[in-house]
């Protein structure tokens, strides 16, 4: 025996006998549950070690020590990969390598891996043992089983279906390296959806809001419907032609339909990003694919709630149809709740405590809450990614503005990192997967109707979707850009943790792999598509993202002005920047369409006038916005910094002025000086009174399109800037 | 039915099955190994509930989602207990309450909903079943359970003492609440120990290094033997009375004395950085109590690992012991091996790419590599706790240097953070488990006895080794000095964790109780009582750290020039700073005493000319350092950024010029000037060659003493620094 094991035998005795996923890591997932008499079970063995027969237990130790081993040398095996990956991605990003994404890359390691897993290692027997227990009825989630005298503690996996049982012998080590579906769901994709919702950029998102609305509820419902039929036309065919060798339903296809919908670009986004391409397609685009993500877990979850009520399953059955619609309202509008609440309430305990002099405390309280929102929501029984986007959208749009300077950056860097590792993690995951799963069912047929079921879906989404748009929007979405976002339907992380929470019957295993391929082949080829595309479709590149500058700004100039750069903008401010593919004749056509809007500058006004002077520092003072009897409540509620501020307050009041604020960020301007320039127009604007503030954003729309007075352009060098842009680039054709 | 019940009926249904500690958080623990099979088993339950009997199949899952929910619901309550921590946190930092720190107030919050627990709710049954297999002689570690015709797949948690098995019945949220002790191990400690690691004040650690090196080494051992005896002699006194009710030998006395040996004055090292106490007695407790944590770690597996061959056990036994004495050897090298190698790699990858450019890739690999210490150290059988710590250390010392400014700043937020809540985590669990814990023995002797133990232990201790240290140094640890670091022996996370590692026996589940009881009240009485005692025993507090303007020069102004202020300084820097108690006397009489530091001056010649120049962007160029044969290896090894800073580097090489540095940055003034106007100076001094590095130490004391050169006095402003400290300070007294 060497060192090293001797010692392990001590106090680490407890340790050997344990699940191999508690040698996690410098982390604190907080595990639990595991009751207080496992831990005692887990460790008695060592402590009953004297005084009874001590061979056979050094046996088992062994083993178990030898399973500790293992799961080490694994889980550093994913490491070494992830760390491969970064050293790559580190070359490409040297080389302006861009035909592969780091995505790409993790998946091709993991592929790599996967294939020496598989092939390099001998397979070994798993230590299994076969009980029968027939005199029950239910499995117990713990069993006591008396071993010659000695009691061990077992606790359930799951059911295991009959077939598989006999085909214990399996690659110990395939085995160590497969996880567990469900920490997909539990642990990597919260920190991506998180992260997602929290920088989401606010400005062209809100911009945008009904059409991404619209692509993600609608797009993904119309995509997973025609999916879902003509996949179940490709499994008719199948059976016609035999080769389908187990059921496969209807719902089954919808299900399919419904995993599959979910678009994840990351790729193309980080290319955008590169390229500061057109921030408005990137807005639609991350915007789409960050909702349709909860839509896909949502409307999958409902799929297989429909169960009709009949015996003679299958068959369509309105009552079971309503039903699925129900649950599919409830766990969204719950988990939408569950998010905005714990948002809400940490926005609230930011705003009226003074945590911002110590930021760590206040990243820390941030961290909780935000994943308190995960918890809670499953505890209610909704969806805990679902909830936990709606909270980072809210922490962003409220909560960040309360914190400190430092803990904004602590926070965005800190889900920045998480969201990283945990979705290359995935990729290289998926990469491995291809080769280490051992349930694929390629089905050639399959595969290819569901190449082209995506492609019509996608099609089928976004031109009947982008067209009904267009009559509503005053900024039509061009063909290019409507080209553009079919070419970009990405599957992704999730499409990947759906497919892969079930596979225990044959259809789901086809659906598995059929899915793997799909990301596989999206990723790498459109992927490395994206640059040659954006040239092809003439998509203008190069825009100046104010994201950067705007964080800098943020640290050096916002600290405790009041000014909060990163707040949304009324609905109007677009007019400015999307005049491009048929765009410019669409601000000519279209004005008549503004009400279209009404919806959201209601929500706008609401929350310009209500939430944000509650939830934030900002906004205009509630004693002036709320009615005259909430006196005492609106000056509890009023930070102090408010009426401090009143002046640049006042100056957000004014729609005017926050264009042209939004002009100077989005310019890389100093934003400082244009509020301090723009000072006097707003005091007399202001004097104008509060019933102005709603009819001013129709005269904005107005000046921009030529009409406007001559306040306008007296401030030239700001409004020229869109044409300057123009003028840098060609003009665009629609096509 | 509820909505969200019947959709979590849906691809939620796989969930069911799973342990709880799946369902963690927006982290990413990559939790692993749950087999391939295990998978598929725990979602196949959903598939078969087609073509199989419903009803018993829906208790089963309602139970399951039951157990989910519940899951969810205690980590609600560990991240509400944080929560309300965090803001009475902030609220008496606020109002700059000292007599609680954050980690005593987390015991008290974690104490009441221990009452709460334990108490307030009703207590139901587990749902555990016994079965009885007694034609096996071992246990394995799954099994195939088979339910009327369905299999389940178990896994085994582990043994359970046959006196445990009938008590099932327990409160389910008493188990829930319930952490696997390895959880500890895993997962919680690793960040706080990292962090300590990386955030060790080098300069004054690497000063009094010797020192703290033998009070965590011999001191340890010193305090684990004597507590070890005196509690073998209260056990004795416990049998003779009749007070002990079940076995309790001479290991498990040292047992003891390993596990509360464990210093951790995370209280006392607060209000130090508050009130910024010496810098000196800061690094000797803070060394101190890090390595200690390591020793008794590894003390403890030596003790548990020392086995007498022959059959009449608990005698001494020479071979066992000295077995144990290489087992704790080979442990600690290994692992400190693993760190520091580790860490070596890392400092290797981010110097020779360009990794910095990019400030997430770089975080994200330093995180990685960090992590996989821990996972490498554990897979061969080392220790991965203490593994990470030299991880850590190294990681400072070299890797730091080479990373961004913004991955600086980075990674030492994202440990903090995970420091702070690990830490906090595990002390409002103390407070929990002292209701919660079901098998406390409170026996009063014991606990009486081992409160004498610990204080003779840690006297027996500190002012034996501090006399014989003081032979040897040239800064006598003064006798307040001494006092303070006797009464900062509080115990806290590692005495805890490693008690509550292993509690199956009787003579364990004392240790722990009382444990706990010693944890709580040295954290309670001795945290409240730091500041009295340190203006009772008039050590000087006010000094300003350079910790913040470090970091913050860091960020400003020492961005790719080539100058590292964090670095280490020569041995005999300390002479400024350490002049009081009784310095200023040893300081005259022991100037013979010089040549004790020579292996520690060997090191840092070492490590300065070779080290550094290899790891780092820093140093010598190794063309100069390295014999002419290896000119081809060392211009390979060589950063082009040290030739290019030759310059600063060279000055670095001068004790003398870094001498001065040190001071600029300790007392805060800009380094940046002091390099400036040193520079003629170094020009000079470079021109002697190298031979006078090595003896200009020695010069430097003589000129600390009086006898210096008059270029010194030239500089006058900033020596007369330690002076004037002296006089805004009344002159203290040796007791």
């Amino acid at each position: 025996m060497e060192p090293g094991d001797a010692a392990r035998l001590g106090p680490g005795r407890a340790a050997r006998a344990l699940p191999p996923r508690l040698l996690l890591l410098p982390l604190l997932p907080l595990l639990l549950g595991r009751g207080l008499r496992g831990a005692a079970a887990a460790s008695s063995s060592g402590a009953a070690a004297e005084d009874s027969s001590a061979m056979e237990e050094l046996a088992t130790e062994k083993e178990a020590e030898e399973s500790h081993r293992q799961d080490s040398v694994s889980l550093l095996t994913f490491i070494l990969l992830l760390t491969l990956t970064i050293l790559t991605i580190w070359l490409f990003k040297h080389r302006r390598v861009r035909f592969l994404h780091e995505t790409g890359l993790a998946m091709i390691y993991g592929l790599i891996v996967g294939v020496i897993l598989r092939y390099g290692t001998t397979a070994t027997s798993g230590h299994d043992k076969s009980l029968s227990c027939t005199q029950e009825d239910r499995a117990f989630s713990t069993l006591l089983v008396n071993v010659s005298g000695k009691f061990f503690e077992y606790t359930l996996k799951g059911e295991i279906s009959p077939g598989k049982v006999n085909s214990v012998e399996q690659n110990d080590m395939l085995r160590k390296v497969t996880f567990d579906p469900e920490v997909f769901f539990n642990i990597l994709l919260p920190p991506i959806i998180f992260h997602a919702g929290y920088s989401l950029k606010k400005r062209h998102f809100f911009r945008n809001l009904g059409s991404i609305l619209a692509y993600a509820f609608l797009g993904t419902a119309v995509s997973c419907f025609i999916i879902g039929n003509l996949m179940y036309g490709v499994v008719k065919l199948m059976k016609i032609v035999g080769q389908l060798s187990d059921k496969f339903y209807y719902t089954d296809c919808l299900f399919f339909g419904a995993i599959i919908s979910a678009t994840d670009p990351v790729t193309v986004l980080a290319i955008f990003n590169e390229l500061h391409a057109d921030v408005d397609l990137y807005a639609l685009l991350f915007g789409e694919s960050v909702l349709n993500d909860a839509v896909a877990i949502v409307l999958s979850s409902s799929i297989v709630a429909y169960q009709p009520a009949g015996l003679n399953t299958h068959a369509f059955d309105a009552a079971a149809f309503f039903k699925s619609v129900g649950i599919f309202l409830g766990i969204f509008s719950g988990s939408f709740t569950m998010g905005a609440v714990t948002g809400v309430v940490t926005a609230l305990v930011t705003k009226f405590t003074k945590l911002h002099c110590f930021p760590l405390l206040e990243t820390a309280l941030f961290f909780l809450m935000s994943w308190s929102t995960f918890l809670l929501a499953e505890a209610c029984g909704f969806t805990g990614v679902v909830a936990v986007l709606f909270c980072g959208i809210t922490q962003a749009h409220y909560t960040y503005n309360n914190l400190s300077v430092e803990s904004r950056s602590r926070t965005k860097q800190l889900f920045e990192v998480l969201h990283f590792l945990a979705e290359n993690f995935i990729f290289s995951y998926m990469g491995l997967a291809l080769f280490t799963f051992q349930k694929h069912v390629f089905s050639p047929v399959f595969i290819i109707g569901a190449f082209v079921a995506i492609f019509l879906g996608r099609a089928a989404h976004i031109y009947p979707l982008s067209f009904f748009l267009n009559l509503g929007r005053r900024h039509k979405i061009g063909w290019n850009f409507q080209h553009m976002m079919m070419f970009s339907g990405l599957r992704g992380a999730m499409a990947f943790a759906l497919a892969i929470r079930d596979t225990a019957s044959y259809a789901r295993q086809m659906m598995f792999t059929t899915t793997l391929l799909i990301v596989f082949f999206t990723v790498w080829i459109i992927g490395g598509g994206t640059t040659p595309m954006l040239s092809w479709l003439n998509i203008r590149v190069g825009i100046e993202e104010p994201s950067e500058e705007d964080q800098n700004e943020h640290r050096w100039q916002y600290f405790r002005v009041g000014v909060d750069p990163d707040q949304d903008l009324p609905p109007n401010n677009d007019s400015f920047q999307v005049l491009q593919g048929d765009g410019s004749d669409s601000a000519r056509g279209n004005r008549t369409k503004q009400e279209s809007a009404w919806l959201f500058r209601l929500w706008y006004s609401f929350d310009h006038n209500y939430l944000k002077p509650i939830l934030t520092h900002s906004g205009p003072p509630l004693t002036t916005t709320l009615p005259a009897w909430c006196g005492l409540l609106a000056q509890c509620l009023t930070s102090p910094q408010v009426y401090e501020n009143q002046e640049p307050l006042r100056e957000e009041d004014s729609d005017f002025i926050l264009t042209e604020g939004d002009l100077t960020l989005t310019f890389g301007d100093s934003a400082v000086t244009a509020n301090g320039s723009s000072g006097s127009h707003t005091a007399s604007m202001s004097l104008e009174g509060g019933r102005r503030m709603k009819s001013n954003s129709e005269e904005v729309l107005e000046r921009d399109l030529g009409m406007g007075d001559p306040k306008v352009s007296s401030r030239g060098t700001r409004l020229v800037f869109p044409l300057e842009d123009n003028v840098r680039l060609p003009p665009q054709s629609p096509e």
